[in-house]
């Protein structure tokens, strides 16, 4: 490819707006994680938003805002920002609606139907990178000094959703308090902590290129994992990695050669007694 | 009745001084709730505030102070602003004190007496439409534009204690996650909803009407369906009106049309299978 | 002791600079309780950290600086102040992997071996009094009158860990909803509350003495409980005082003057029915 044809689209690219098709793209598949979510206890699949469509709407705009919301929370800015933007508020709502109640479910199902889902998916990991960087930017200007903030800031903003998770099945009556974002993170939160080191590495002059070139990798990044992840079913590329940081760093080498020293004796540190090894 | 009369009234009744009778009767009722909602399990009917009265005074405080405490967390304000003032949480420490541990149980016994109860009902809900009402104005003046917002701010503030209980019961040591107020609005909360809206089309001059009279006429709604609630056991005057919004909008015609449709291919969604319609 | 001599110490304590040794003590036990708290289930003792390393890590983070991220958000403040100092961060990052994933668990036997115990003990009660007497003297220039506030706030500081359990055993999948700390306050947590209470009576100059030797007194308080806990398993001395004080004003007086008077004719409320009587 032409490099300058390249630095044109990742120009373009940058100075993307985000509203609307964006905007509608991550709504859309918001409601739709939230829809997939709800358990339809004997009753029909979309039971739940029939009955209680306040706390359905409510989960919806929790989630889709999800990034902004906990940001804020955590800059202890005011958490109900985004609820002040009737334009976004309006444009979510109105996904909400077609995403739950067109007729014969129309609108979910042509969601669901894969070519949309990719072009969807597209847009709203366009609009992810979009967010982590202004997550970045915006907390580098209140912070300067403060890389670990605003990586996390930066992280919190693309990835949200996936924290938000837990509170917002509680606003829906479910609770599994054994699963949350931080015990299995998922592919998304890695991406953009990993986006969010980068900006910010890119701040600090670190990595030395155009801003287009950097922010498009990004956006290639994030589009190609997810596009990678709908048609292949490669749900985290980085589990190899994080297997042998695990092994090295945390505690995997040791606990090998400890088991490989205590064979004699084994204790219960191993994970395995001398039962279960007959049983192997 | 007279319509200088009933102006001169509404005048007044805009005017009132909330402290202390129209608060201790919010602080009784909240006290009430919490103690009514305090499982007895097996011991005295009682014996949590014995067993646990940091838990229960507490308990009491956030229940009491709900609106405001909500209100400032989403507000981005500091959420502890209601424990400055020495005044009221003394106040609210006296009657929770005077409700848990009265000689006798004299005080409960007489705070659920019927005649008392309406007594303090209606005063409790006129204090809830100053809340409402100063909710809206405050916001009104943080954010100008804001309607969404200022209409939620208002809610919170008129029926925080609802939105609080789930978090509330958490501090007593009860954990419902299956119940909350996005998924059963009680009629306090529709009922603060529509108090705000009504503030706020008052103040973006939709409603041109002297400020008394719309102030004196929610204080009136909200007494009379409190009192019709005590006394002839009507709990929420709006479910033919949701209901048939939920038909219309919310999914219920086209879910009746699919099943007209489907009848005699009946899947999933509607709610019953080949096997069940046997059955009825 | 010369009076001369203990001022000198005195002051030297106030003096003291909390990094690093009395941080590492205070990230050291906190890490530790962390450690404890984890259930092995089924395998080894250090399973969890070796499975889920980023949410072992946040929970400790969460409850190393569980004072500051509390009081933050209780006073409106960003609640993620404590991480932009990266310094404190490393420290404790660096505490939490030795604890964790030391070779042989080194590090986690000698912090539980009994001397090194007692001395981290004493510098992280140390810590503490210092916690609670920054908690106060931060919160009197926000809010100068409202002393319950600055009480609050200065037990926040100092027991934010006690306060934060819950919500740090969620991060890391656990969920007891029936325990808390208003539930069953520990003795630290009431320490804290007392220091605060004496702390804010020096400011308002009802106990007039050398600030250095309440300090220094507040000090010793926490070192010698906690001394006497470690060693000889005296985890509460307020309980008599409690039981006590619930007997009198919390109700325990008239309920056994309830039983007494309705002895031949017991009600639910006295406990035991009939039946249980004579089992007894």
């Amino acid at each position: 490819m032409d490099p300058q044809m390249f630095l044109d689209i990742a120009n373009t690219v940058t100075k993307l707006k985000m509203y609307p098709y964006f905007d509608i793209a991550n709504y859309a598949l918001m409601c739709l994680s939230v829809r997939d979510d709800t358990p339809p206890p004997g009753s029909g699949p979309n039971a739940f938003s029939r009955k209680h469509p306040l706390s359905c709407w409510l989960s919806c705009m929790l989630i889709c805002f999800a990034g902004s919301i906990l940001a804020n929370l955590l800059l202890g800015e005011p958490c109900m920002i985004p609820f002040k933007n009737h334009r976004d508020i309006l444009t979510a709502t109105a996904v909400w609606y077609l995403i739950f109640y067109s007729p014969f479910d129309i609108v979910y199902k042509l969601v669901k139907f894969l070519p949309c889902k990719l072009c969807i998916g597209t847009l709203k990991e366009t609009q992810r990178a979009h967010k982590v960087f202004h997550g970045v930017t915006h907390t580098a200007k209140l912070y300067p000094q403060a890389y670990l903030l605003i990586v996390i800031i930066g992280t919190v903003k693309g990835a949200g959703s996936g924290i938000m998770k837990s509170f917002d099945r509680l606003i829906r009556g479910v609770w599994i308090p054994g699963s949350n974002e931080f015990l299995q993170p998922s592919f998304y939160t890695k991406a953009c902590l990993i986006a969010s080191i980068i900006f910010v590495l890119e701040k600090t002059a670190v990595i030395v290129a155009p801003h287009a070139v950097i922010y498009f990798g990004v956006v290639i990044f994030f589009v190609y994992f997810k596009l990678s992840s709908l048609m292949f079913g490669i749900h985290d590329p980085f589990i190899p990695f994080e297997n042998l940081f695990c092994a090295i760093f945390l505690g995997g080498m040791w606990d090998a050669l400890r088991r490989a020293i205590s064979k004699e004796a084994p204790e219960e540190g191993n994970g395995k007694t001398k039962a279960d090894k007959k049983n192997d």
